[in-house]
């Protein structure tokens, strides 16, 4: 099966009822099609839709192909300032901004992101773009968190992976921050990194879950609740493309330095990329070009 | 220290500056005096205000006593056809009343209900006058089902302690159930009513934490959270009174049943009281009447 | 052209694709078909869809007719206790339900209608059904305010036609309210009902437009929004059916005192159907029978 | 009676329970007092509070003066880069933070605003820090719109006072947006400007009213209405000086250019104030320094 669902590229040919895309339009494609008939689809949550057809989702092939064929309406259009490789990037960015939104994270909200990897990397930009005054950002790799630092985040806090050390981390986290903690993001999904977020987050704020390190947790969950600590939960994204375009295109956000390398579509570079990829290292993003 | 927060009385006297209420008032006692200085108090969540002074939680004296001293403004007159009884009972009714809130329950909210004790039943009697249109709610216990279908459950379903029977009971419950479930309240708080109520609750809906059984929680949060189900919080409640005697008014909501035994003030009667609850068996609210 | 957009049938044949129906099934047709394709039917607000077709909006035909075609996901399956004749009255009851969804009617609104026409009637109905503590009802006509009165209107006002009387009748029905006036719906639409609605509501209330009376409007718009007073709009309805079929079964509404006569689908009949209509008098809804 | 709202100044004396000011700390102040014991002042909304004891409201005096005697909770300390002066604009200011809040804007909202006077570039200063991508901003005077230029519209309109030229001016507006128009403000409060922003602003927008200059107005609002647009009222603030503080600490507004005029504080400086006020002319903002 194909896999992909990162994508953009330029329009080779039109359906004769498409009205706003020609050939040669640079486009960003968002990857899933949803039915449109269920209830999820008509309220306006169509990431929840359970027929959705999703690239690289089986049955459905990706989008790592020369040619794909996708609904006009889920090919967005790119600002003459953005690149194809940034229209790639609306994919990650749209968890990001999905994030946000579910969270309602605006100039108000001071944000605490758990986990500096591409994921924590884009909410924090998401975050930023919406307003955030200051954002703060933990991880347990000091490379990760410099290239936080160099994106923006306002302080960075090195922690363990040792469950014992959370007292005293959460102190260090609220001190960095110097007000209270309105939001939170667990962008790594482990029993330490949710108890942290629980913990460290004011009464009344949000818990947003978006890593999905461990599927079963074991947290602090009813001393938050009865803080009001809300915990959100995410799923994929909706409505976000053109909101990501618009925060590239006016420099709200630059996913630029997120893409650490390129490769061509050889057999023998597609298969230098998966290991670059797999190796980790410093990558963050790594783009194919055609 | 003097215990009590659920209380009811007979205006005796009132300041010079009080013009609501006149000495012969009967008023029911909503038991927290927030500070109107924190940002909570003006952002509407005084619930959450840190500097609360609540009956009964030190170094604050409780209300079973024969006469206190309470804020006018926190003393809420009773209709005519609601008795003491009745008004003291507005404040469990308020925890329910406040999750609905919370959770947003109307008339297209589907509710399943975790545990069947006095704070599952006043959850369901809340829900019910928020409009749900079906409640189905589940214990371990045939009395307390039996009660709660007394109450006007829609349907009722027994269950175990043993974390394996999530899956079994889980599909019973939604087969009670017979449509997707929006919202679920935890009115028990272990970690395997957490995790049935999570399982079952479809996506983009609801799990409001209400019991407060287990501390920390083992359950599948992630997958939870990756189906957007969300995880609310409560504490207390605020802004409640004027509408439990609405809902007591109007007949909307009968808190009688839920008063099973009555005793009076002597040492002797105290004692038989807190043995009462103490014993559980067929008690839910125990009372007293001066 | 062929006019009607209130109908309920049985189906007759289905397509290939359709999963969730079968001839003899009795269904209400829900009039618009949306494009799902714009930013408004993505949002979950197809109502405002502007490439929406929909029954009797030229060019498009509509349901006063022997038969029809129409998708499938629009075709809501009637409970065995719903007549074909209350399902057709899913669309009026609509205009209700929505208009009370977007003012957030619930059980702590209290609430004012302006008008008791059918489309007053019906938002009466559905403010009860969400859950309305208190509804006071205002209209021109002794036999619509007795109208309402029977389908269960809390208190009834006469007014004039003459905008010198709306001081006066504001007091009459802040008086009849007893408590203050949480949401107003205008369902006439005039001057006159729009202004008493924008002086009757409390300070930070709302007032919905549903009735289109006068296009333009001369109203006292300042100092009602200088209170935080609201002003909604509603559009037709989204995601209706299936709660109007809820409140139709459960007998949370009982819309058949609406129904105040029948004709048969011969030309003649036809022809009195609109006369009758037209005429007004004791006709509030009008219903063929095939 | 003295007048005057908005100032800021230096703590002189504190009561014995104030904990969090010092003499000599720097503070805004927040110009009401409200009860909090009413329905308002609990649930959130204390701007609506009908006992609201306010500067310069007969019979409070205003704060014009040398010394005021003020609540801590009310006075909110400057940080170290913003002056007295910038302080005193946090009045203004929280009109059009308050403003955006309830016309919830972000990042994703195109603003139009019209009028350009002090409130509605406060506005549009509000709107920007508040993330909104584009605001066109329209008056009838050359010199408020070039000032409404340098202090970052992106586009200005001019306009006449005469209602026949809405259809075309709402054409140009639209075509200076290039997009929909998600909210609009009235900063101006008549007929004409109202009437523009009802036509101008996209099906399921706002029209937040903030200008009063009718009271009584004409307008075709059941079109509006219609099409789902809302007209959100607003009065005064609430819990707006944390965020106007962050918003001028940050540099995400500069209100410095608004403020055109200084003066001293013998009787003929304030004379001259006055007049240099009320002539217009370039004055935006006219301050007194002790």
């Amino acid at each position: 099966m194909v896999i992909g669902h990162e994508c953009a590229g330029i329009i080779e040919e039109v359906g004769s009822d498409v009205k706003t895309l020609v050939p040669g339009d640079r486009v960003a494609l968002e990857p899933g099609i949803s039915c449109w008939r269920c209830d999820y689809c008509k309220e306006g949550r169509y990431n929840l839709c359970p027929d959705m057809k999703f690239f690289a989702t089986p049955p459905v092939h990706g989008s790592l192909a020369n040619q794909v064929v996708h609904p006009a309406d889920l090919c967005f259009k790119l600002p003459d300032n953005v690149s194809l490789e940034e229209g790639a990037m609306c994919e990650p960015l749209s968890v990001g901004v999905h994030a946000c939104r579910r969270a309602n994270v605006g100039p108000e909200t001071n944000v605490l992101v758990m986990g500096a990897g591409p994921i924590g990397l884009v909410t924090m930009l998401a975050a930023r773009a919406f307003g955030a005054p200051r954002i703060v950002i933990v991880d347990v790799d000091d490379h990760r968190l410099s290239v936080a630092k160099d994106l923006g985040a306002d302080d960075i806090i090195k922690v363990s992976t040792d469950m014992k050390d959370i007292p005293e981390e959460v102190a260090l986290i609220q001190k960095a921050m110097a007000t209270a903690i309105d939001v939170s993001f667990d962008c790594a999904g482990f029993n330490k990194t949710m108890s942290t977020a629980l913990d460290a987050t004011r009464s009344g704020g949000k818990v947003c879950l978006v890593g999905m390190g461990h599927n079963e947790m074991t947290v602090p969950l009813t001393p938050a609740a009865a803080r009001e600590v809300d915990v959100i939960g995410i799923f994929r994204y909706k409505n976000t493309w053109p909101l990501c375009l618009e925060f590239l295109r006016s420099g709200k956000i630059d996913v630029k330095p997120l893409i650490t390398h390129r490769f061509g579509f050889s057999q023998k570079e597609v298969e230098d990329a998966f290991e670059t990829s797999a190796r980790g290292g410093n990558a963050i993003k790594v783009m194919f070009n055609l």
